[in-house]
C-alpha cells in the first residue's frame, strides 16, 4: 500500500492544481460538521463504544482510570472508532461487533497519543495540558502500555485471528513511523518521500486499519476490505497533512490552540520540507538554525510563517491532502449509493478543508 | 492467583524460620548454574528462539533493530523463554510452536525492561549502560511499542486465541503493577501486602504466563495449565524478592554492578518496608528523608545497608522468598520425574541463592 500511495504521490507532483483551500480565518466554523454528521448516522453504536471504553480502561489501580479517563474524555473526535463503525454500516454489518473493535482502535490510538506526548515533550493536547504534564511522563508511559494490552484483550474478546493480525501489525507499523519520524527530527535535508513514509506509517495505517475491520466483521469479500482500507490510508495521509498545516496556522491561535509545536520540536513536516526546497539560501540557513540547531525565538517562528506562506507551502501542501482525499474518494467508488456513503465522502472534504 | 498467593503469604508471617540464605561475599559463583543446566536441556530449541527474535526484530527502520538487538543481546538471562520451552518439555510437547511463543514472551519483557528504564531515568541495565542512555528515551519508548507489536504478530502467527489471551492479559497486569509501584514509590507507609501487589502484578504475572504456554501449546488439562501457572508465579514472586535484596548486596559491587539504585529512585521494596517497620523512629526519619524527600548522599545508602542489616530485613525477605519457593516446587508434584522436572526445580533454590 505504500508503494502505491508514492507512486500515486510522485506522479502528483508533476501537476499543478489551481483549487486552494479555505485558510480564510473570517470563515466560521458551521454549527454542524460533515463529521458530525457521520457520527450521528452510528450514534447508537458510538454510545456502546464509550460505554466499553469506560468499561475496560477500569482497573484496581485508580491512577489507571483517572489517566485513561482524563486523556480519552478530553474532547477527542473518536474519528478512528467512527470509521470503523462507520466501515461496518456501509458493509451493511447489522450485528454488534464492531463496538468492541472500534472502542480497541480508540484505545491504541490513545495509547499512541500517551507516548507521542512524552517523546515530544509536549505540553499541551487538544488545547489542555497533556496527561504527562498532569501526570507525569513515567505514568504516560504505563497507562499506555495498559490501554494497549486491553486493545488486544478486547480483540481476543472478539476471536478473530484476522482482525487480531490486522491491528498488531498495524500497531507495529505505527511504531515504525514514529521511529522513523525521529529520525527526521532536526534533519531539514528530509526528503518529501521520507516524510510521506513517516505519515503513512504512523497515521495512515491506523486510519486503513480502522476502515479494514469493518468489512471484516461484515465478512465482505477481499474487494470491499481493501477498498475500505484503500480509503482509510489515503483519508489518513490528507490527514496527517492538513494537520501539519494547521500547526503553522494563524486561525488555529485565534481558536486558543497552540500553534508551533512542530516548529519548537524540530520537526520537519511537508510545509517546512517545501519551503525549504523552495527557499533560497539564506533561508536555508534560518530553518537549519531553528531546526536543526534549535536556536529559535517567538519572533523566528513568524519569519518560518511567513515563508512558508510566500512559498505557497501551506497552500499546496493541502493540495497534496486533496489528492489523496480523490484517491479515498475513488475508493469508495466500488460501493453503492447510501446515506453511510455519502457522509464518508463528506468527510474527506471536511478533514481537508477543516480550520481546527 | 493473587488471592491465593496473599492468603499464603498472611500465613506465612506467623513463621519464624531458621534457614539462612548464603549471603556470603566470599562464596564464588560456580562454573556452571542451575539455570545453565536447565538451559542446555532445551538447548536446541533457545537456538531457534534466538534466530525468531533476530528475525522479528528486524525492521527497514535501522534504529529498530540497532536499539533491540542492544537490549536483547545484552547478555540477559533469557529465564523466561527458558521457562517456556522447559515447560513445553515438562508436557512431553514436542512440536514448535512453543519456539515463537518464548520469543513473544521475550519480547514482552524486553518491551518492559525498555519502558522501565525511560520510567526508572536508568542509565544502567545488567551493568551495561541502558539503551535509554544510549539511545535516548524517546527511541526506548517506541522501539518497546514495537517489540509489543511484533510479540502479539508472533502469537498472531502461532494461531491460538487460548495464548492470545494468557499473554494480553499478562501485559495489561503488568502495565497495572508498573503503575502501582509508581503509586508507593517515595511513600515510606508502603505496607508488606501492597509491596506483594506490586512484585506479583510486575513480575511474577509473566512468569506465570511464559510457563503456562507450556502447557497450551502441549494440549494438556487444566490442571497442569494451573500447576505450571502456579510455579511460575511463585517463582516469579520469589524471584522478585531476591533481585530487590540483591539491590542492597555488597557482592553486587565486587561483580561490578551498580548497587543502590533502589534506594536512589527512592523505590520502597521489602527489605526497606521490614526495615522501617522493625525500625526506631530516629530511623523511619532517616527513611522518610532519604526515600520520600530523596535527600540523600552516598553515606546515606552505606547506613542503609547497616540497618538493612541490624534488622535483618535482607535475610528476612529471602526467607519470604524461599517460602514461595516452596510452593513452586509443590506445583511440580503434579508431574512425573525427569530431567526437565530436576532441573525446573534446580532453578527455583538457584533463583533464591544467586549473588547476582
Amino acid at each position: 500500500m505504500l508503494a502505491v500511495l508514492n507512486s500515486r504521490v510522485n506522479h502528483c507532483w508533476s501537476t499543478e492544481l489551481a483549487v486552494v483551500t479555505n485558510l480564510d480565518p473570517s470563515r466560521r466554523k458551521p454549527a454542524s460538521t460533515p463529521l458530525d454528521d457521520l457520527t450521528s448516522l452510528v450514534a447508537d453504536d458510538l454510545k456502546a463504544v464509550n460505554d466499553i471504553i469506560i468499561q475496560r480502561m477500569h482497573s484496581s489501580v485508580d491512577l489507571i482510570p483517572q489517566l485513561a479517563g482524563y486523556i480519552i474524555t478530553a474532547g477527542g473526535k473518536r474519528l478512528r472508532p467512527v470509521l470503523t463503525l462507520a466501515s461496518a454500516k456501509l458493509c451493511g454489518y447489522s450485528g454488534e461487533r464492531h463496538r468492541g473493535l472500534a472502542a480497541a482502535v480508540e484505545f491504541i490510538h490513545t495509547a499512541t497519543l500517551l507516548h507521542d506526548d512524552v517523546v515530544d515533550e509536549s505540553d499541551l493536547r487538544r488545547g489542555m495540558a497533556s496527561a504527562n504534564a498532569v501526570f507525569g511522563n513515567k505514568a504516560s508511559v504505563l497507562v499506555g502500555d495498559f490501554l494497549f494490552s486491553r486493545a488486544f484483550l478486547l480483540m481476543v474478546d472478539d476471536g478473530s485471528l484476522d482482525v487480531l493480525r490486522i491491528m498488531s501489525q498495524a500497531s507495529a507499523v505505527l511504531a515504525e513511523g514514529e521511529v522513523l519520524q525521529l529520525s527526521t527530527s532536526n534533519d531539514t535535508e528530509t526528503s518529501e518521500q521520507a516524510y510521506l513514509e513517516v505519515i503513512t506509517a504512523k497515521t495512515a495505517e491506523l486510519f486503513a486499519a480502522a476502515c479494514q475491520l469493518g468489512a471484516v466483521v461484515a465478512d465482505r469479500p477481499k474487494t470491499e476490505e481493501e477498498a475500505l482500507r484503500k480509503f482509510g490510508m489515503n483519508l489518513g495521509a490528507a490527514f496527517q497533512l492538513v494537520d501539519d498545516v494547521l500547526d503553522y496556522s494563524a486561525f488555529q491561535a485565534r481558536l486558543g490552540k497552540t500553534v508551533g509545536d512542530d516548529f519548537r520540536e524540530g520537526k520537519i513536516t511537508l510545509p517546512v520540507v517545501l519551503a525549504i526546497q523552495r527557499g533560497t539560501e539564506e533561508e536555508r540557513d534560518f530553518w537549519r538554525r531553528c531546526l536543526e540547531d534549535m536556536e529559535q525565538t517567538d519572533a523566528d517562528l513568524e519569519h518560518a510563517q511567513e515563508l512558508l506562506v510566500h512559498h505557497n507551502a501551506l497552500r499546496d501542501t493541502v493540495e497534496r491532502a486533496r489528492y489523496y482525499g480523490a484517491i479515498a474518494r475513488d475508493a469508495l467508488g466500488h460501493f453503492a449509493d447510501s446515506a453511510t456513503k455519502r457522509a464518508m465522502l463528506d468527510v474527506i472534504d471536511f478533514v481537508i478543508d477543516r480550520e481546527y
